[in-house]
């Protein structure tokens, strides 16, 4: 097998999702080789179409989430079109879809239909509560997933309000656990032959991600509040002011404390009883602050950042979105930011996904697809309809 | 297959991981059935055994992110120690660690060393810059992922100072996209008889995370800030000050919005010329912002949250860590907080995985393992040591 393949070649997946969490998820597998078919609506399809930002009017956002995807059109409500589509899933290995629960059963197409069609489907589906319970039915979005499960009540700083994340990580989250169970499902289904439906809310991933914080409330009583940069675990693990920005250090164990020590040319601090471990830094972060901003506020970040690494402490710069995407790690070596050409827009460096593999490879194969750009081969190569048959579809606008 | 079987019922990891990134993927797979043997060294395993919170002395934050594994010790730095591993790996399907890079190279146990054992291995490995490049030699830290990665810089309030996430989402980001990378391998695997090394970075799952905020810069040149809880793309979504704290509105588009205008009494906002649709919504959110406090600021959280929610638009309380763990739809109906017993410990309610399965079950299927408590099991029936052997291994320090 050569690296262009992929992991998953031979893996055929319709996607019917809209805006992020579910095209995410699409986007990673098709990345690493799965033959990702992205099911539009023929009257605009998915809603990112038309979000910003936009060159020359089409969506970048749509571009980024939908490159290495095939697309067709089909208009889902009418009765051909449900046909059409249960032909579809029995050449697929796995649906994903993020439509409000319920949605899909009012079409007729629910998992307990689709798996009368193809007993082996894969059904995965991302949705803000879930398919079950009192709020299931609920339309889910990312601010509430971060508001509902927990994540908002702990960013931000002491006396300030709830914050969001800078990036919708509800979505992020929601897609990323979604991959995890319908390749789990794969690796089931290679084995016994049978499907699974995989069910994943948004409050429920971002309610993972909470883990310790969590554990803090259960094992101790106490409601983890928001404390700004520092960490509940350890000390000194925070952002400082230096004298052109904030810096971060990480000196998280007495090793590495022993270093910034050191750095800071106050060896006598090892011994400082407010600082002998990481419990006594962690109740006395106050005091430690104070001394270590005081020395922090004499160089810039880039100083700090080149004093404190070269010595074997962690510390960085915080990149702001025009440096991530120049950062000679993460967008030179890792190759994050590789350059697509999209049809209506041109050269275009859209986000990798992170898996780095080393027999094969994941990387952007293709644009992402206009309205329906492969209506011809999927209906006509995949379900074997004629010429005649596609233009009739597409004249009654069930393509 | 009954559920309990799990969808990854039979499959062998060898989980070398510590503290969160590494053992959070771990969880996952163990929570779906898969056989996760934690590997720890004899002379106090994982760093987590000694974080907090505790109860008894336990760590609750071990009990959490290595339950559903087994325990074994092994001192991989003796030479006896390293032949061991290798016999593990024979027996094996997935390595997983998350040591700086070029450590395991060092302990002569690298990728390309353990694939002489067995070719089919799927190594994965989770680290702060990833596997090459540049910073990959840096130890890797959460706040470092939360900083290099972008978040830091977009998460916060405008003039205020970059904030990080309230929970470790660069490392939470990191062990997610490694269960993506190994479960793909092990999807093709399956057909190809091939392994594949995964290099998963903290950096890169955070960039990745990133993903329109970034899209803005790359399409527009605008470098996007920190702008508190709203949205760049639409408004008002957002959060708004009820008379007893903070309220979530999700009116992101029309039809939503128009719902608001009605429930505020206000229905002629939707012919107001700086609201008439999402992007002229968005310039104008200061004013929309002042707009629907002054009717926010008139009830309490849960009078929004029932008034929009039963009119069909999307709202929500801000849980905090307390009432999240007892949300009916999250706790209750989701099941997101099962209880385990835990040895030391006792009754202890952990995170469940979010992955929602129908036929199988994802769930907590042991508590964690006591450091070396499967020691005979693993070394004993998995790769036949009599009883004095695992005696001999255990007096050298060996396990």
């Amino acid at each position: 097998m050569n690296e262009n393949k992929g992991l998953l070649e031979g893996i055929v997946v319709l996607d019917l999702t809209r805006v992020l969490a579910g095209p995410y998820c699409g986007t990673l597998i098709a990345d690493m080789g799965a033959t990702v078919i992205k099911v539009e609506n023929p009257t605009g399809g998915d809603d990112s179409r038309s979000m910003g930002p936009f060159i020359n009017g089409n969506s970048v956002y749509y571009a980024n989430f939908n490159r290495s995807k095939l697309g067709c059109t089909l208009n889902l409500k009418t009765s051909e079109g449900k046909e059409i589509f249960k032909e579809l899933v029995k050449k697929a290995d796995i649906i994903i879809e993020n439509y409000r629960p319920g949605t899909m059963e009012k079409l007729g197409l629910g998992y307990d239909e689709l798996k009368k069609e193809n007993p082996a489907i894969i059904y995965g589906a991302v949705s803000g509560f879930g398919h079950t319970g009192p709020l299931s039915k609920r339309a889910g979005y990312d601010i509430i997933g971060q508001a509902m499960g927990g994540l908002m009540s702990t960013t931000g700083w002491p006396g300030g309000p709830a914050t969001r994340s800078g990036t919708p990580l509800g979505d992020v989250l929601g897609g990323l656990n979604l991959a995890i169970g319908i390749l789990a499902a794969l690796v089931n289904r290679e084995k016994t032959g049978l499907g699974e439906k995989v069910d994943v809310a948004l409050v429920d991933s971002v309610a993972s991600a909470m883990e310790n914080i969590t554990m803090i409330y259960q094992a101790t009583g106490r409601i983890p509040q928001r404390i700004g940069n520092r960490y509940e675990s350890t000390y000194p693990y925070d952002s400082f002011p230096a004298n052109d920005g904030d810096v971060i250090i990480a000196a998280g164990n007495n090793k590495l404390f022993s270093i910034l020590c050191e750095i800071m040319e106050q060896p006598e601090l090892k011994n400082d009883s407010r600082f002998l471990d990481v419990k006594s830094r962690v109740a006395n972060h106050d005091d430690l602050f104070e001394i270590v901003s005081t020395w922090t506020k004499k160089y810039s970040v880039e100083e700090i950042d080149k004093k404190l690494n070269d010595a074997g402490c962690p510390a960085s710069i915080v990149n702001t979105i025009d440096r991530l995407v120049v950062d000679r790690q993460i967008a030179g070596a890792r190759e994050m930011f590789p350059e697509i050409e999209q049809p209506g827009i041109g050269k275009l460096q859209i986000t990798a996904c992170p898996q780095k593999l080393t027999r094969t490879k994941s990387y952007p194969r293709k644009a992402a697809p206009l309205l329906g750009e492969d209506n011809i081969d999927i209906y006509g190569k995949l379900l074997g309809f004629d010429e005649n048959k596609i233009k009739e579809l597409k004249e009654k606008g069930i393509i």
